[in-house]
């Protein structure tokens, strides 16, 4: 486990894309990250205090997490730089980036030298099992999108939530450097191997006997050429129960390729059933959650009712609207499921 | 690329389908194979001279392949032993197997003693690119199947060599370690990282402009719980303009998997179309393969008109009855497709 409390990295950054990790742990771990370290040329904020390394020590922080995004993932000379200067002031460094921490012979120098740990979230487990599809017991619901970065960890993380808050027994999922780090636990699914994909999502979501919900993060799309083979097999290895379709209306094309629009909802929610149908023939959809931030909120709430007319589900933005109706929806579903499978 | 002629071993393999990569070099490329090594105890045979790793270099061996599969993928002590003596004859190795020749270190040692080298065939390049789906010249076709194991490679490897005897460019790209033995190169896609499957592909089957096809070699199954993100992923890489159906009559379940039924062929068909379309969305079937080692010729020859008829596609056992038929309607179909896009 990564020892918090964090203090996060913004570095130079000025893309907000870039750094959506930080922003994630402030957004859904604000209680344990301490502040914010920026350059006097970063233009961003998580609305956290500043502070320099030493500083962070002082108030309590026991981790620094690189929480940003560069092109290729790599680490670049600046933040070599500012994670050597952590580990001086007595931080762990915890990062999502593909290159590994440990490979740069610096910071494992200096981490060794203070006793200080180096975390690097996107390494796989070496022990993951091939899947096998067998049924196993418990309830799962699984987020898919019509594409990449549309709102799937949010809202799972939203759901897993609102499920507590009403005294469901739920857990987070985590399939990305992101959800691991504010979960403390689960599998960087780009970065496995592609004969274990379905076997990773086995994995972190087991049978369980408790009567609760595993929530599970969805990635991808299989509307993505890129990066659908990640989404199929991850629908297979979650065997999920329900499914929310994530969206963001208005999008242009497809994450990073101009030459791919997106596909139509409900094109998108019959492929992801027919794909789950699998491993679980009783799946189903139980809601649509779509990222508003880019339309006004009467357009927005317009385009929410029209979407939950359309389809017969709830539809909501979780982040403004909240995910009640989604959790009312698959309760109701549950109690109407047969009883001998429960929601199966 | 592994110098040839190639010695090949069997070792102590009592499992015909664990010497699947021996056996499919010396049907493919038994030109180039001057013996196999077994010990006392197997009683499994290439049909070639055995011999001693010296007699086979004094017969012109250049490479010893280790050319079976064990649990797990692992180099047993036996493995390493008999690696070392044919190192100590003069022989390099390649291995198609999980665990890599140079992480033995008393193989590496020996191989830099001897100026000997080591090919872990099942290792990816380092530089693969992420897949982005837009349209590329050229004609591929892509074999899918109903199941793992079902005879995609055979049959890929097949219609690659009727159509060089016809005079037209064709060429066979390798998937799995076997196909790349063969062929000399290839991308081991079950060794790829998650997010490259796609991209593994474009780069094997680039844009081609002399009127030539690539017959790529096509793994796992939509329907395979364990495997299906591979050949998702597969297929949006491949980009394919003609789908084989490759299928075995009477398997009782999904290999490894006994509470997983084979998909119905017609239906395996269609959702292996439907995913495909999202990169080629001109794709067609060309034809259906079987193997059909298990039934009688009187019972192959039924199974096989009776599946002409049902899909109006030809349906052949490509080592029995050959590929020509299915050649004949791909090249027509071809002729038949628009002008502007080739049979695109």
């Amino acid at each position: 486990m990564i020892p918090s409390p964090y203090f996060l990295y913004l570095g130079h950054s000025n893309d907000e894309i870039g750094i959506k990790t930080s922003r994630g742990l402030a957004v859904f771990r604000g209680e344990d990250c301490v502040g914010e370290f920026r350059h006097d040329d970063c233009s961003l904020t998580l609305g956290l205090p500043r502070m320099t390394f030493a500083e962070a020590v002082s108030a309590g922080a026991k981790t620094l997490v690189l929480g940003i995004a560069n092109a290729g993932g790599k680490l670049g000379e600046d933040l070599v730089e500012d994670a050597l200067a952590a580990l001086d002031a007595g931080l762990n460094i915890a990062s999502g980036l593909h290159q590994r921490l440990r490979d740069e012979p610096r910071l494992a120098a200096a981490a060794k030298a203070k006793g200080l740990a180096l975390f690097d979230v996107r390494d796989p487990a070496s022990d993951l099992p091939i899947g096998d599809g067998k049924p196993r017991a418990g309830k799962r619901l699984l987020t898919v999108g019509t594409d990449c970065s549309v709102g799937k960890m949010y809202t799972t993380l939203h759901l897993a939530r609102a499920l507590q808050a009403r005294g469901v027994r739920a857990d987070f999922r985590a399939t990305g450097q992101t959800g691991i780090l504010i979960a403390g636990d689960g599998v960087p699914l780009d970065a496995v191997v592609a004969d274990f994909i379905s076997g990773a999502i086995e994995s972190i979501s087991p049978a369980r006997h408790d009567g609760g919900w595993d929530l599970i993060e969805g990635q991808g799309s299989l509307f993505h050429p890129s990066f659908a083979g990640v989404s199929t097999g991850l629908l297979h290895g979650a065997q999920p129960d329900a499914l929310v379709l994530c969206h963001e209306p208005n999008r242009p094309h497809m994450r990073g390729l101009p030459h791919y629009r997106l596909p139509d909802l409900a094109d998108c929610l019959e492929a992801n059933l027919r794909t789950a149908r699998l491993t679980n023939p009783h799946v189903k959809a139980v809601g649509i959650a779509l990222n508003t931030s880019k339309l006004t909120p009467d357009a927005a709430a317009r385009f929410c009712a029209e979407t939950s007319d359309a389809f017969g589900l709830p539809c909501v933005d979780p982040v403004t609207m909240g995910v009640e109706p989604i959790i009312d929806w698959m309760l109701k579903c549950e109690l109407s499921a047969p009883a001998a499978t429960a929601f199966r």
